[in-house]
């Protein structure tokens, strides 16, 4: 199946492959000398290439989706230039009333300023309440929008009383490079809740015909770590030193050449190792 | 002043330039062979650069501005991939409670799918209601939003019951050779009216330090006309036979080579012309 | 037949495509309201989109070539910054002794400094002698590029002696649309004649299965003709006067608001027409 | 001074710059909520964007260089797209007679199929005969370019017999996150070393003005070192068991999760550190 359902209206749907799994394998060939080739080969070398981030051989497969999202995740998603885009326009089209609602609310994150964090707790009738306001807001919203359309009002104008929980559908075209740098960026943990989710459709879609690529992806991108010039040089003496976890960060602090913020992050990479 | 207001809130404001008007012909040069230079041949050598498509020294001029747009206008801006970005977050920000709210409404053309037409007319009382029901549909929007934010919703779901027509801010910087594709697309009259009025303020705020360049540009793109291999046929047959406009409309539908929509775009180009 | 030579030791092989010839219909689609679809529907909106530049529905095709070509095209080739390229790297993999030698020689052009114009004449011997200096020179080349590898200097350093006139191989992917503008500007009589058979053998192997697509890029781009602002107004007096040829020649010169170049470019646009 | 001689008879020039250190700071302000604002706040939004691969606001700088650099160097350069080119063409201008040649010639790598290592050595009259047969063969070539020329042959066919070496000239225009790129890229040992020196002259000139984004730039991309999804595994298992370095190295080949070229980068990451 080519559609997976996302959100309450929303679907990814996969349209086109161009190449297979081998295709970077065999475009990175006409760089290199010829030779024999077998399945092992195209796995060493598709692992050679996201390794060292050859990544033009991985602009030779390319994949066209059908999308509908929500408006405010549309924002986001469009923001990624290197891919090709038809969207329905709502200076032609009437718009359908599907509007995206949460099935909970989630609180302002604390520590990071973009993000939600816990479940709104102990206040669940406010919480019903909310998510009420919610649907009646866009569904008043869209009354006037149909209210403006019967009094003859374009459509380029009356459209813009419509919340940004609209959906929107189109198509979006991209080369498995640039969208395993969207992949990376939208899967993680500080992307928008509602625009992981399309992510992860995505990637659940391709990745059944793209083993070897996805698992070099997910090796040498996704699941990678990047360490900073400092990073790597207290890491140089933890190893020197044997240092326990509770020692690193006592001496973190007194290093103090890492922020704060920074002595967290490094931690976090290192988390569960050091007893 | 670098800053031109435009709608009810907005604006656009030119930050920051990298090179002149003569830019262009310089970086040009590079590619010729070396020559006397004088400012007449600058303003001969950018337009023969302009007439035949030779667009990358115009690339070589850079435009930062900032822009306060609504929402359902910043959408078609972004879609010219071949600019910089930074746009507001509303996932970090919160928002202020500015609105666009149009003058007048304006009907849905019969024409042209995508476009208003007259303003609505002899309906004075429900132009007025209509009016105040888009005001009062995004003030009440904005309420919910608030009081969303007050019951710790996060910003980044809170903002999903806004209306299309919330402003949003954003730095935007593009080389010239695609601002004046930008220009040439959204001055034109089929673009929506919301658009153009930025695309003008922006060619406004150029224009005086790029004589030379936005007199070429004026000169082959944005008032030049492009025939059709037929119209060119049609046309040479007109002006070997001195038809008269009369003539050339009887003939043309029985020539039957354009459809009727491309018959009248013909003419268009010529109106005011043969007698 | 996917692959048509070309020059002496070049090649052009259509690859893989992506997307038929109703695609970019298919994706307009998406844009406008949902309505019964026919085949002349198809042609008819594709026709529409090029007429008004609404270019992002052809991007939705992609075409993969694989090209031989020599240095000095590539480096041509490879300005067309919208596509994805896998070229062999002569750090990597050893030239094999293929170079260009062109089958006669041309003048350089009095008109057109970039431009050959007629092939050499009254000087046969001298061609000769000239064709043979060309193959010695590059086969010399060639020889001291095998001596450097066979003492054991890097392939990346012996690389350096070999001529522009060497072949090289790529993968080189694009869409439609871009595919499109490269096409334009390559048949194009003043792109070196090396060149437009690469572009034209690209055409020759597209055309087949996109008839309409390609149907209504020669009407409204390739053989369309473009007029300048002036020129617009200029044609519209010879329309409304009913000028000969003659008397416009006469007349342009006496207005003077068109440079003695752009002068014959206008009467050539019209050559034909006017008796 | 603005201009760093290169190799033997190319250079970089810093032609023009838009923006200053703290642009990018400036700009992602846009993105965030409203603050005060020290120089140390600059610093520190600066780091965590680029930490986070925030890179947009870095796209609002822009450097525009003049370069001079041999063909075969061009060509590798050229192969960044997102930038914007003027490039010298011999189809219009006629040719200097400068090319490159080494001053040592190096032998082909073992153990990287792209690079040179050693210097050709003990076969000093042979390293010297080469070099004098590069020099011929280039000055041989340049004769049968002069001598064609003479003869009335186009400067675009003309141009073919020169070899790689011939040096070139462009304008190149690139914003700050697309340089860094390239610069990771070019400035790393495993690039030719004829366009690592292009690169370091780039980055020694723009590093004085921009101190701030440039340590960032080699905190966090130049000298950060990423691990893999099993290197990361391996790391916690190391630094939970608290193995020496020749535990490792054992270690590694008894798990086999990593191939042998892969246990030797992980050993080189982690070098001079485990004793």
């Amino acid at each position: 199946m080519n559609r997976i359902n996302v959100l309450d209206h929303g679907y990814v749907e996969l349209m086109e492959v161009m190449g297979t799994d081998t295709t970077p394998a065999d475009s990175a060939r006409v760089s290199y000398a010829k030779g024999t080739k077998t399945v092992n080969d195209d796995r060493a070398l598709i692992r050679y290439l996201m390794r060292h981030k050859h990544t033009s051989p991985l602009e030779m497969v390319e994949f066209k989706f059908r999308l509908k999202m929500p408006i405010f995740v549309a924002r986001q998603h469009i923001r990624h230039r290197t891919a090709n885009v038809n969207e329905v326009s709502y200076r032609y089209s009437i718009v359908e009333g599907e509007f995206y609602l949460p099935t909970a609310l989630y609180k302002q994150s604390d520590q990071n300023k973009q993000c939600s964090s816990d479940e709104l707790a102990g206040i669940d009738d406010t919480q019903v309440n909310m998510l009420s306001w919610m649907a009646e807001g866009a569904e008043s919203a869209f009354e006037t929008y149909e209210c403006l359309l019967e009094n003859g009002v374009s459509r380029e104008i009356a459209r813009t009383v419509l919340p940004l929980s609209i959906y929107t559908t189109m198509i979006w075209k991209i080369d498995m490079h640039n969208l395993f740098h969207y992949l990376k960026l939208r899967l993680h943990s500080h992307a928008q809740y509602e625009i992981q989710v399309y992510a992860q459709a995505m990637y659940d879609l391709i990745k059944p015909s793209f083993p070897i690529c996805c698992e070099a992806f997910e090796d040498y991108s996704l699941y990678a770590k990047s360490f900073s010039r400092k990073e790597m040089n207290l890491l140089h003496e933890m190893l020197h030193d044997h240092y326990s976890m509770d020692i690193v960060k006592i001496w973190l602090e007194e290093d103090g050449s890492l922020s704060k913020r920074e002595q967290d992050e490094f931690i976090d990479k290192l988390v569960g190792v050091i007893l």
